[in-house]
C-alpha cells in the first residue's frame, strides 16, 4: 500500500503501546484486545486520517489519539460483526467468539468500544466536541449499516441502490469520518473538511466493493478469510444483486434456489453461485463502480494542492487492486 | 424513593426526548432501546449526578446531558449482561435477546452505548475532557467487574473480598462516577469531588448487596426479575460467600452439591439454598455489611453543608429499605 513508511511506523508504535499498557487482568477482557490488534490489520483508517491531517499542515502528534481511537472502534464492529455472521476466521486466525466464547467476545468488544473513546478523548481539548460529534455520528451509522446488512440476508427485494446506502454506512462512514477529522485536526475550513469527508465516503465504497470481490474472487490464503463467506450467508452483495440484474430466466430461477438453500454443502454453493458470477462478468462491473468512486474521490480532491493528494489517490489505485 | 419531584421530572422529560428523536430505521436498532427505556428503570444514577451538581449549586441543564449519558450506558450493560446471564426478564417483561434475539440485541446495545457518549459529548465543553475521563474510566471498571462476576461463576475459592471488589468495579464505579461527574459539573472543588466519589462508591456498595438479598428475598412481583436468579447461575453473591463462611460442615457439604447442580430443578435449587441462607442469617449480615457502606457515605459528606446532604442520605436508606 502507498502509505509513507513514517504514518505506518507511528501507527503501529502507538497500538503496540496501548496494547502494552492494557492492563493484565482480568485476562479475558483484555487479552482478546491485544490478539484482534496483533492479527495485523492494514491500518487504513488511521493512516488516511493522518494524511489527511499531514495535508493541511496539522501535527501528527494531535492528530495520533483520534487516528488511533478510529482503528480501535473499527476492531471493535470487527469482533461484534464476527458474532453476529458467526464467522470462523479473521485475518488467517480463529475470530474471538470462536477463540474464546461469545461471552468473553461481547464483553471484549463493549470494552475495545469504551477504550476507542478514552483514546479520542487524548485529542488536544479545542478540538474535542467535533471530533465526538463526526466520530459518534460515524460510529451509529456502523451500526445502521450492519443492521440493514443483518436484515437484507432475508430480505427478498434488495436494490443495487439500497446495497449502496447499507455499505454507505457500515464502511464509508468510517472512512469518511477519519479524513473528516484527519482535516478538523488540522484546523482545515469547514469547506476542506467536507471535501475530505466525500473524499473518505468514496473511499470507502470503493474499499467495500472491492472486500465483495476479493470474498468470491480473492485467495483465502492471502485475505485470511473464509472463501465466499458472503455467498454462505445469502449476503446481498453488490455482485449478487448486479448478477440477478443481468441474469436470463433460467439463471435467476437457479441463484433463486441457491440463497438460502441448506441441502447443498456451503463449498457447492460458492461455487456455483462464482460460476453464474463468472458467467455473467459481474466482477467487471463492480471495477467500473470502484472507477467511479475514484473519480468522485479525485474530484473532490480536485481544489486541493498538496504532496499529500497524490498519495491519497495512490491509495486509492491500492485498494482497488490489492489482493487481500 | 426520596428523590426531589423536579428532578425525576427532568430526568423523565429528558429520556422522553431521547426516545422520541430516536431514529425510525433502521426498526431492530432503535425499538430495542425506546422498549428498554420504557420498562421504567428507577433513574438513581442520573437523580445522584444531578442532586450533587444541585448540592454545589451548580446548574442542572449543564448537568443534564451527563445524566442522561449515564442512564444510557446503564441500560446498555443491561442489554449485554441480560445477554451473558441468559436472563429471561427485566423490570418484569422479556428482556431484548428474548423478545428480539442475540444480533439484535448485541447491535442495539452497541449502539446504545454509542448514543450514551452522543448525550455526554452536549456537555459544556469546559467540562467534557474531565467528564469523558471520569466516565470511561467507570465504564471500563463496569467491564471488568462484569468479567470477574462471570469468571468468578466456575471459580472455586471466592473470598468474600474478592466479591466486594467485583462489585465495587461491576455497580459502585458508576455510582462513584454518578456523583463525581455532577460534582465537576457544578465547578466543585477537586477535594469536594472526591468525597462525592466516595460517597457514591458507598452507595453502589449497598445497592449491590440489598440487589442480591432482592434476588433471593424479594416479591418476583416487585424485583420484575426471576426470583433466585443468581442461585441458578451459581452466582458468588455476598450471601453465598457469608453462608460459607458461617455454615458447619454438614451444610457446607450441601451448598456445595447444590452449586453446578443440574440435576435438581431450578426451582428446588432456590429453595433449598434460601433455606440455608435463613437457617444461617446470612441476610442480617448483609444488611450490616450495608449499614457500614451507608456511615462511610455520613462520613464522607461530614463537612459538607447543603440541603441536598440530607436528601442524599435519605435516599441511601431508601436503597436499603427498598423492596425492587
Amino acid at each position: 500500500m502507498n502509505i509513507p513508511e513514517s504514518i505506518q511506523e507511528s501507527v503501529k508504535k502507538e497500538i503496540d503501546f496501548f496494547c502494552k499498557s492494557l492492563p493484565k487482568q482480568p485476562q479475558e477482557l483484555y487479552e482478546p484486545m491485544r490478539y484482534m490488534l496483533s492479527l495485523g490489520g492494514k491500518n487504513i483508517r488511521p493512516a488516511l486520517l493522518l494524511l489527511t491531517c499531514k495535508m493541511f499542515e496539522g501535527q501528527i502528534k494531535d492528530a495520533l489519539p483520534a487516528a488511533i481511537g478510529i482503528e480501535l472502534f473499527h476492531n471493535f464492529t470487527l469482533i461484534h460483526d464476527d458474532i453476529t455472521d458467526s464467522s470462523p476466521l479473521r485475518r488467517g486466525k480463529s475470530t474471538v467468539h470462536v477463540k474464546w466464547n461469545l461471552n468473553v467476545a461481547l464483553l471484549s468488544g463493549d470494552a475495545l468500544l469504551i477504550k476507542s473513546y478514552q483514546q479520542l478523548n487524548k485529542t488536544p481539548s479545542k478540538y474535542l466536541p467535533d471530533i465526538f460529534n463526526l466520530f459518534n455520528e460515524a460510529a451509529l451509522k456502523v451500526c445502521e449499516g450492519q443492521q440493514f446488512d443483518m436484515n437484507y440476508e432475508t430480505k427478498n427485494k434488495v436494490t443495487i441502490e439500497d446495497y449502496l446506502t447499507m455499505i454507505s454506512l457500515k464502511t464509508a462512514a468510517l472512512f469518511s469520518a477519519s479524513m473528516g477529522m484527519g482535516a478538523i485536526l488540522a484546523g482545515a475550513s469547514t469547506s476542506d473538511c467536507n471535501k475530505m469527508k466525500v473524499t473518505g465516503e468514496s473511499l470507502g465504497m470503493l474499499f467495500q466493493l472491492k472486500d465483495d470481490v476479493l470474498d468470491v474472487f480473492g485467495k483465502s490464503k492471502k485475505t485470511g478469510k473464509q472463501t465466499g463467506g458472503d455467498i454462505i450467508q445469502d449476503k446481498k452483495t453488490f455482485l449478487l444483486l448486479k448478477a440477478f440484474e443481468l441474469a436470463k430466466v433460467k439463471t435467476k430461477n437457479e441463484l433463486n434456489s441457491l440463497i438460502g438453500n441448506t441441502k447443498i454443502s456451503p463449498t457447492e454453493k460458492v461455487e456455483r453461485v462464482k460460476k453464474i458470477y463468472e458467467n455473467l462478468g459481474v466482477e467487471e462491473y463492480a471495477n467500473k463502480q470502484m472507477q467511479l468512486y475514484f473519480s468522485r474521490a479525485e474530484k473532490s480532491l480536485a481544489s486541493i494542492k498538496a504532496p499529500e493528494k497524490d498519495i491519497l489517490l495512490a491509495l486509492a489505485e491500492d485498494l482497488i487492486s490489492r489482493e487481500a
